[in-house]
C-alpha cells in the first residue's frame, strides 16, 4: 500500500517503523509530473530497498524569477498512481510552507560546479537543489538516494555535496530514458506542441553526430561544438542555448577531449528549454 | 575507557555499535584546548546520554587569514585526560585533510545571522562553523549535541541551520562557565599576561552594570551602549570591539530594549580578543 504523509513527523514516523522491521530504505526526490524516467528510478529503489520513498514536492528555490514554477504541472493524482503501481511505500507530499517556513535563511553552495551551464543560465537553481535535497535527506534518512543521468549536472553537484559534507546517503545515478525517436523523458517536455515535440529530436541527434565524430578520432571540442550548432541551427524553432564538452568530475570545459568527458547540451524549443547529455570515455 | 578515532569510517563503526547496544549518542565539538566550560559540557552529555563523543578538531575554514589558527593551543594530550575524566566513551580528532579533502566546495551559510557582530568582525567565521559542525554531525550522526551560551552567535546560528536544514539532532545550549572573579572560561584566556587577565573581568563586570541598569528600568540601547564604552575605556589595555543589544532570534539590533534581548560583548585586551554576552529577559 502506498501511504501519503504531508509532515516532516509523519514521515519520520514511517521511515523510523520501515528501520525498525530491518528494511533498508531508498529514496526518489521528485517534482511530481511523474514520467516513465521516474518509474525508472523507482524500480532500481524497489530492487534495492525495502523500503521506498518518493518525495513529491515542486521547489520554489530552484526556479528563478522569470521560470516556470506557476505553471509547472501538478498532476497529483496520476503521480500517485504511479507510485502505487511502481510498488511505492511512502509518498512525502509537503506544502511549500513546511519545507520553507518564514524566515528560512541556511543556504548550501557548491561553489564551482554550481555555477557554470545549467548554473550560468539559470543563476541560484543549483543552490536550490542543493539545499532541498540535503532538508529531504534529512527529513527521510535514506540509505540509497536514486537521481537521473538526465540531470548530469544536478548529479554531479549533489553527489559532491554528500561527499563534502559526509552526508550518510549512498548516490546512484540511473541511466537517462528516453523516447522511441531518443527524446530524454522531461515533465518538461508536455510543454511542446506536436511541431516541437518532432523536432526535439535534434538534442538526441547532436548528441549522437558528437559520438560518431569522436568514434572517427575527432577531438577538438571546438569542432564538436560548430557541428551541434549546425545542426541545431537548421531545425525550425531550435535555437541552442549551450553544448559544452567538460571533465566529468570538475564540469571546467576542456579543449582537446580525453579521458571521461559530459557533453551537456541546453537547446530552447520555441519558449521550452530542453537538456541534455552524453558521457563520452575517451 | 575513552578510545581514539581519527577517522570517519572508524568513528561511525563506533558509534553504530553503541546504537546497537540501545544507547542514545550524545555529542560535543570542541577545538580542543579544553577547560572547565567543555567539561561542563561533557557532564551534561554523561548525565543525559548513554554514550559521549567529543571531537577535537583546530577547524581551518572558521580563521581567517589574519587570525591565530597556527598559534592556537593544541594541548592534545592534556584534551585526552580531561575527556577520560569526564567519561568520554570516544574522541573523534581527524586531521585537517580528512575533513577538507583536495577540491572541497561546498559551504552552509546562515544568511542574516551570519553576518553581523562577531561575522562582521571575522568574515567567512560562522561559514566556516556551520559547515564543519553539519559534517560533524553527519559523521557522529548525534541524538543531542551540546554548545555553550557563551558563544552565543555561534549558538544562534548552528539552531538556525539545524532547524532550517530539518538535521535530526537536539540541541542543547549550556550555561556559561566563569571563573570565581566572573571571568567566562576561554581557551583564548591563555594569552593573557597577569595584567591582563586581571583587567579581562572588565566584561563580566560590563554585563553586570547593564544588568543592573535595567533592573533599574533602563530600556534605551543607546545609553547602555556608553556606559559599556566609558567603562572598558578605564581599563589599561582594553579596547571595545562591539558591545550590541540584539533581538534573541533574529540578532538584529534594537534600540528599546524588550523581551528577550541578547547583550552580545567583544573587547581586546591587548592582541587578543575576548567575547561574552548575557541573555536578558524584560
Amino acid at each position: 500500500m502506498t501511504r501519503i504523509a504531508t509532515t516532516v513527523e509523519d514521515t519520520r514516523a514511517e521511515v523510523a517503523d520501515a528501520r525498525r522491521r530491518g528494511l533498508a530504505v531508498g529514496f526518489v526526490p521528485t517534482m511530481g509530473a511523474l514520467h516513465a524516467g521516474h518509474a525508472s528510478l523507482l524500480d532500481f529503489a524497489r530492487q534495492e530497498t525495502g523500503f521506498v520513498v518518493a518525495s513529491i514536492f515542486v521547489n520554489p528555490s530552484q526556479f528563478g524569477p522569470k521560470e516556470d514554477l506557476s505553471r509547472y504541472p501538478r498532476p497529483f493524482e496520476n503521480d500517485v498512481e504511479l507510485c502505487r503501481q511502481h510498488g511505492v511505500d511512502l509518498i512525502f507530499h509537503p506544502a511549500p510552507e513546511a519545507v520553507y517556513p518564514l524566515n528560512f535563511r541556511t543556504w548550501v553552495e557548491v561553489h564551482g560546479l554550481q555555477d557554470r551551464w545549467e548554473g550560468a543560465t539559470r543563476p541560484g537553481h543549483f543552490r536550490g537543489v542543493a539545499t532541498v535535497v540535503l532538508k529531504l535527506f534529512n527529513i527521510v534518512q535514506p540509505d540509497i538516494a536514486y537521481f537521473g543521468q538526465k540531470d548530469a549536472q544536478q548529479a554531479r553537484v549533489l553527489e559532491q555535496m554528500v561527499h563534502d559534507l559526509n552526508v550518510p546517503v549512498t548516490m546512484r545515478i540511473c541511466p537517462t530514458v528516453r523516447e522511441a525517436d531518443g527524446l530524454a523523458l522531461s515533465s518538461r517536455n508536455q510543454y511542446l506542441d506536436v511541431d516541437q515535440r518532432r523536432h526535439a529530436v535534434v538534442l538526441h541527434q547532436c548528441l549522437e553526430a558528437v559520438h560518431a565524430r569522436t568514434a572517427q578520432g575527432e577531438r577538438a571540442a571546438a569542432v564538436l561544438r560548430d557541428l551541434v550548432a549546425a545542426r541545431v541551427a537548421q531545425v525550425p524553432g531550435a535555437r541552442l542555448d549551450y553544448v559544452a564538452f567538460v571533465d566529468r568530475a570538475t564540469l571546467e570545459p576542456i579543449d582537446h577531449l580525453q579521458g571521461e568527458v559530459l557533453v551537456p547540451l541546453a537547446v530552447f524549443m520555441g519558449s521550452t528549454r530542453l537538456i541534455d547529455n552524453m558521457l563520452l570515455t575517451l
